[in-house]
C-alpha cells in the first residue's frame, strides 16, 4: 500500500500567507504548526522578558542567554524601561528533572502580536525550543528589527534527535563542542552522541583505569571535571549526552595501556596496522575490567542510555587465536556473530546492573538481547522497521553521515520512516503497527573525524546538520525543497552568532593556503567545488588513513556544498526553460562565466607560490576552460542557431575532463555548463 | 638645524637582498638589523623546539603557546621525530623579575639557517619577542611552509610602547581584551594602559569603597581576582598593565555612590548631563578617600606606574561653589589650574607612598609637582621636549588616537621625537641633549571607545595599531610607506590567527545590516567608504553621545581605512603617470569601475529591506555614478581626446556630491576617479 503524502491544512495556509503577506518566516526545523497573525512586534531598544510560573537557576541563565544572543543578533544593547510592560512573558509549566529522560514533553506555544509575545511550555526544557524559535523570528525590516505576528503550536515528530562527534580520530576541544551544542539546541537537538573511544585515541580520564587515558589519547582526553561541567551544559541546552566506548572492536587505543584485554598478543600503538584488534571476550579478566569501568563511567555520564559501540568487529584477530577457536566450539557457538552476542549478553548485564540501557549499532542485534536495548542503524530503515518488529527500539543514521559530503537536499530526503521520501516511496514503516512504530525513537547526523580537526569541523556539521534536524522534529510533509534551502541559508546565518565558525574558518584557511591577503581569486574557485564523495578520498579507498597528516589543503577548506554551483545551476535551468529568453537570467549567468573564465589568469601568481596550491593547477584551468565554453553557448543561443557538431564535440570534451575529480574535488558547475552547450543542439523556435 | 635622515647601509642592503632573493620578509615592526641568508629552513611536521639555559613555567607556556600558534598558522600538526635534533633552540640567559620594570632589556638575536634556527636573548621578554618575530617570518613557498635564513638582531628603540584601552564609555569583555593582548605581544608593544574610569562606568571592583563599582558600572566591571588573571597573562607576554583612574575631571561614575566627592550637589547619574562634574580638591574628606582607595588598587595593580588621568577638568563645577573659590583665594592661588597642581601634589604623595610613580595628561605638568612623574601628550612632540627639557619623561599620544580613524601612514609619519616624518620635519627633539632625550620614554597609541563595542574595537585597534608598535620599535629611519602596507597587510592576517577579529567580524556584521546570506553588493559598498574623521560624527560635535544607542551601522562595521580606496588610487596614479599607455592597469580600472557602476542595482533590494541601509541609499547611487564617470574619462583617454567643457563639468558635479559625507561616511574612490576625469582635459600626447 502507498501512502498519499498530504500537507495538513493549518500549515500549507500558514506558509502560503506567511509568503504574501509578510517576509518568509526562515524557521528550521519548521514548526508544527504556524499561524500568520497582522502585523509585527518591533525589536528596539526597551525589549524585556518576564518569567512567571516556573523556573530555576538553569532556566534563569538560558533567558538571559537567549537575551544576550538577541543582543548579538540586532547589535542592540537593550535597556528595558522601568515598570513597562515585558515585551516577552515566559510561562513554564512545571520543574525538569536533574537528569534529563528520553521522551520528555518538548512541546511550546509562542503568541506574537504587534504589542508583545507570550511564551508558554508544560516545563523548561519547550521554553528552551520555544526561545529559539523567536530568535529565528528576527529580522531586520524596513521598519528596524521585528518579529512577524504568529501563532506557533510545537512539538518534535521524535524524542531522540541526535549528533554523534566523533572526537577519537581527531581530538576536538570543549570549547568547540559546546559551541557545537549551541548550535544543536538552536535547530532542537537534543541528544550529543559522544562517540570517546576507537583504534585511534581513547579521551576520557578514568581514574580507576587511568592508562586508558595516559597511554591511549597522545595526551588529549577529557578530565571528569570537565565532563561534568560539559554535561551541565548540555542540560541546560536541553541536550542529554550518551557516551560511546566502541567494544570489542574500534578498540586499539585500549590496548596500548592494558595490552591483556585484546585478543591478539601486541605491542600496540595508534597507528593503523593490517590488523583490526579486538577485545578477548572468552576471558573472565576482560568482564572484571569492563565491570569495574563501567561502573566509573556510569557515575559520570547520568543520562540513562549507554553506547557501546559493538560495530564491524574484525573476526581476524578472533580467528587467529586458537584459545578463542576453542573456545566458540566449547559453548557451542556457530561462529564469531555469536561470539560477540555473548559479549553483547554480558555487557548488558554489567550496564543493567548500572541502570543503564544497551545502545549500540546494528551488528548488535541478536535474539539472545532483551528488549530494552536500542539500535543504531547505519544499514538502513528497512533493518529499523525489522528490529522494531521483533520489539527493539531504534534510531537512524544511514543516510544522515555528514562525512560522507552529501548535500543538504539529500539527507533531507532521508526519513526514519520511509525508505526514500519521494511521494511514490516505499514506506519501510507501513507495516508497523503503531506500537511497532513507536519504538523507532528518531535519528542521529552522524560526524565521522577521520577528516575532521577543529578547524573545520563546524563546516562539516552546519548548516547541513540543521536539515536533519528538521527531518526529526518537523512534520513529516514538511519537504519542499527550495523553501528549506531558503530557511536553511537564513538559519546558516544565524548560527555565526553563535560563535560556530562553519562559514568565517574558510576564509582563514583560505588565506592560510594562499599566503597573501587578496584571495578573491582563489575564493571564486573554491566556491564551485566540493569534496568528492562518500569515501573516495584515496586514503579512504586504499588505507591506513594518517590521522596525524595536516588537514590544511583545499579539500579542507571548502565547503561540503556549493550555494554558487546550485544557485548557477538553478539560473541555467531557468534560461533554457526559457528558451533562452528570460534576459535577466541571461546577464546573470554571462557574469558568473566571464568571472570563471578569467579567473585562471588571476589566481596564476597564487598557484604558483603556494606548495598547496599546486595540485590545483588543473582544477583552475577547468574552470576557466568551462567559463569560456558556457560563454560560446550563450552566444550560440543569442543567434538562435545550432553550433557546428565538431564544436560541441570539443566542449563536451572540455565538460568531461572538468567532470574528472581533481585534487580530491568536484567542479560543481561543469554539469550546468553541459546543459547550456547541450541546449544549443536543439534549434531555437 | 636639520637633520639629514640616512638609512642605514645594514639595514637597507638587507632588505634590498630580501627584496631580490627571496620573499618579502614580512615583518612589524622592522628590526634593528636583518641580515639574509642563504636558503630557506623548512616547517614541517617533525618541527621541535628546545629550550636551554634559564626557563620558567611561564616560559615553557609561552613556547608551548607558539608552538600552538605555529601548527594553527600552518595547519601542521606538529610531531617532533624522538631523538632528533630540534629545530629551533632558545636560550635565555636569565630569569626576569615577577614584575616587568621599565626599560628591562628586550633584546634578542635570532640565526636561522636552512636546516635550524638558534634564537637568544638576555631574559624570557626577549625570547618572546624573537618567538614573535619567528611567527612572522613563516611563509607558504613552492616548497612547503618556510623560514627564510635570517640573521636577525634587534632591540627597541623606545621602552614604553603602550596601548591605552577605554573601557569606561562602553565595556570590553576580559576575554576581548585578552585576545588584543596577543596582538600587542605579536607586534612587541610592552604595555597596556587601561583606562578603567570615567564619566561614563567604573570598571573596577572597590573592596573598600563597593558602591563605586555597585553604583557606577551598570554592573559591568572586572573582580579584582579577574584582573589578577589578567594581570598575569599580561605578564607572560611581555606586557605591563598600568591602570589609569582619571580625576579629579572624567570622575561622573565615583560620584553615584560617594557624592560626597563631588564639588557640586547631586544627584549623578551615568547619562551626561550639561555639566563635566570634579572631584573637590578642598575637602581633606577627598583625600583620606583617594589615601585609602590608592592603597587598594596599588596592590591588585603591581606595575610601578600609576596614572591619575588629570585632563580636561571642566572648571565650571569649581567656579559655581563659593566653598572651593573661597578656598582657592584663602590658598593664594590665581586659577582653577594652581588648584588642580595642588590636588595633584596631594595625590603625587599619596602614590609615592604606595611606591608609585604618578602619570597624567598634559594638563598635570606643573613646576610644583617632582620630577619624578611621567607626562602623556596629547598636545604633541613640543610640549612633549618642553617637558624633557624641564626634566620631566613624558609618552606621546599627539598622532596615536586610533580613534580619529586616520589611515596607518598618517599615525606611521608621527614621531615622538620629530614633529613630522617628512624628511625636511622640524625635529621637535633636536635641540635636546642625550639626557633630555632619553626623557622621551615612547608612545600609546589610544583606543578611546566613544563609538567602540567589543564587536568592533578588533577592527579599530587593529591592524592600524601594528604600525604605531613600528614607529616606537623600529629605527627612526624605518619609514617607506609602501613597505609599511605591503608588510601591515600580512601582518594583519597573521593577527587573525590569534583569535582578532578585525577582518572577519565585518562580514557578520554586514550580514545583520542586510539581514541576508548573500551581502557581495553591499560589501562592494563596504570596501570603499570610511567612516568621517576626526570627531564630525553629529554627536561628536553637538553631543551628548547616547552610549547606549545601538553600533550596528555601517559606519560602525566598515574598516576605518580602505584597502581597496588605496590600491585603487594607485592603479589610476600609474596609469595617468604612463600617459594612458598601461593597459593591464586600465583593464583592472575598467573591472572596478564597471563593479561600482552596476552595484547601485544590485544593492537596491537591501537597501530597502532593512532600515539599517536606509541612511546609505544616496551613498551606493554616488558610488554608481563614479563608476560610470570613471568609464566615460577612460573612453576619452582611450580615443586620445579632449571632452567637451560641459562634460567635464557635469563630471565634476558628480564628483564634488561625492566627496560630501553621507551617513557619516566617505566616499574614497572620489578622488582618484577625479583625476581620471581631470587627466581627460589634458590632450594625450
Amino acid at each position: 500500500m502507498r501512502k498519499l503524502l498530504i500537507v495538513p491544512a493549518f500549515l500549507g495556509s500558514a506558509l502560503l500567507a506567511a509568503a504574501q503577506s509578510q517576509p518568509q518566516l526562515n524557521l528550521m526545523p519548521m514548526p508544527a504548526s504556524v499561524q500568520a497573525g497582522t502585523g509585527q512586534l518591533p525589536i528596539s531598544a526597551s525589549f524585556s522578558v518576564s518569567e512567571s510560573g516556573y523556573h530555576d537557576a538553569a532556566l534563569d541563565r538560558e533567558v538571559k542567554s537567549f537575551v544576550t544572543q538577541l543582543s548579538r543578533q540586532t547589535g542592540i544593547p537593550f535597556r528595558p524601561k522601568p515598570g513597562a510592560a515585558p515585551t516577552l512573558t515566559i510561562h513554564a509549566g512545571h520543574h525538569r528533572d536533574a537528569v534529563q529522560k528520553l521522551g520528555e514533553d518538548e512541546s511550546y506555544e509562542l503568541a506574537v502580536t504587534a504589542s508583545s509575545a507570550a511564551l508558554n511550555a508544560p516545563n523548561p526544557i519547550g521554553v528552551l525550543h520555544g526561545l529559539a524559535t523567536f530568535l529565528q523570528l528576527v529580522q531586520i525590516t524596513p521598519n528596524g528589527f521585528a518579529v512577524p505576528a504568529v501563532t506557533i503550536r510545537d512539538q518534535p515528530r521524535f524524542p531522540w534527535r541526535g549528533l554523534l562527534i566523533d572526537v577519537s580520530r581527531h581530538f576536538i576541544p570543549l570549547d568547540v563542542l559546546k559551541r557545537n551544542l549551541d548550535g544543536m539546541a538552536a535547530v532542537k537537538m537534543n541528544v550529543l552522541h559522544w562517540h570517546l573511544s576507537d583504534d585511534q585515541g581513547f579521551r576520557v580520564e578514568s581514574k580507576v583505569y587511568p592508562k586508558l587515558q595516559r597511554a591511549g589519547s597522545e595526551g588529549m582526553y577529557y578530565t571528569q571535571a570537565e565532563i561534568r561541567d560539559f554535561i551541565a551544559y548540555a542540560h541546560d541546552r536541553g541536550i542529554r549526552v550518551v557516551p560511546e566506548f566502541d567494544i570489542p572492536g574500534h578498540s586499539r587505543s585500549w590496548f596500548l595501556g592494558y595490552p591483556s584485554l585484546a585478543s591478539g598478543p601486541g605491542p600496540y600503538t595508534l597507528e593503523e596496522g593490517a590488523l583490526a584488534p579486538a577485545m578477548d571476550p572468552t576471558r573472565e579478566t576482560t568482564y572484571q575490567f569492563l565491570e569495574k569501568f563501567i561502573a566509573e563511567m556510569a557515575k559520570v555520564f547520568p543520562d540513562a542510555y549507554f553506547h557501546i559501540g559493538g560495530d564491524e568487529v574484525d573476526g581476524k584477530q578472533w580467528d587467529a587465536n586458537p584459545k578463542i577457536q576453542a573456545f566458540i566450539r566449547a559453548h557451542h557457538m556457530k561462529n564469531n556473530q555469536d561470539l560477540q552476542a555473548y559479549f553483547n549478553r554480558r555487557l548488558q548485564k554489567i550496564l543493567a546492573g548500572n541502570h543503564k540501557e544497551m545502545v549500540g549499532w546494528d551488528e548488535i542485534l541478536h535474539p539472545d538481547l532483551p528488549k530494552t536495548i536500542v539500535v543504531q542503524s547505519w544499514r538502513g530503515q528497512e533493518s529499523l522497521a525489522a528490529a522494531a518488529r521483533q520489539g527493539y527500539r531504534g534510531l537512524l543514521s544511514y543516510g544522515y553521515y555528514l562525512d560522507l559530503i552529501w548535500p543538504a537536499a539529500r539527507h533531507y530526503a532521508v526519513d526514519p520512516m520511509a525508505m526514500t521520501t519521494t511521494t511514490t516511496a516505499t514506506d519501510a514503516a507501513a507495516n508497523l503497527s503503531p506500537e511497532e512504530k513507536s519504538r523507532i525513537l528518531g535519528g542521529e547526523a552522524c560526524m565521522w573525524a577521520e577528516w575532521i580537526t577543529p578547524e573545520n569541523i563546524d563546516s562539516h556539521i552546519w548548516p547541513r546538520n540543521a536539515v536533519i534536524a528538521e527531518r526529526l522534529w518537523s512534520p513529516q510533509e514538511v519537504k519542499d525543497v527550495d523553501s528549506m534551502y531558503t530557511r536553511l541559508n537564513a538559519v546558516s546565518l544565524d548560527l555565526e552568532w553563535l560563535g560556530l565558525t562553519h562559514r568565517s574558518a574558510r576564509m582563514h584557511m583560505l588565506h592560510r593556503i594562499a599566503g597573501t591577503a587578496d584571495i578573491s581569486a582563489l575564493r571564486v574557485l573554491a566556491d564551485v567545488v566540493e569534496p568528492v564523495k562518500d569515501y573516495t578520498r584515496p586514503d579512504d579507498l586504499k588505507g591506513p588513513i594518517d590521522f596525524h597528516a595536516p588537514l590544511n589543503h583545499l579539500i579542507d577548506a571548502v565547503y561540503p556544498e556549493s550555494d554558487v554551483a546550485r544557485q548557477f545551476a538553478h539560473l541555467v535551468q531557468t534560461f533554457v526553460q526559457s528558451g533562452g529568453k528570460d534576459q535577466a537570467a541571461e546577464a546573470e549567468i554571462r557574469r558568473w562565466l566571464s568571472t570563471w573564465r578569467d579567473n585562471d589568469a588571476r589566481l596564476h601568481p597564487l598557484l604558483e607560490q603556494s606548495s598547496l596550491l599546486q595540485e590545483d593547477v588543473a582544477l583552475s584551468a577547468d574552470l576557466s576552460a568551462l567559463g569560456a565554453a558556457g560563454l560560446q553557448a550563450l552566444d550560440y543561443l543569442d543567434k538562435s542557431q545550432p553550433a557546428p557538431d565538431a564544436w560541441k564535440t570539443q566542449q563536451l570534451a572540455v565538460i568531461e575532463q572538468a567532470k574528472k575529480p581533481k585534487a580530491e574535488l568536484l567542479m560543481m558547475v561543469a554539469a550546468p555548463v553541459e546543459q547550456l552547450i547541450q541546449a544549443v543542439g536543439a534549434p531555437q523556435e
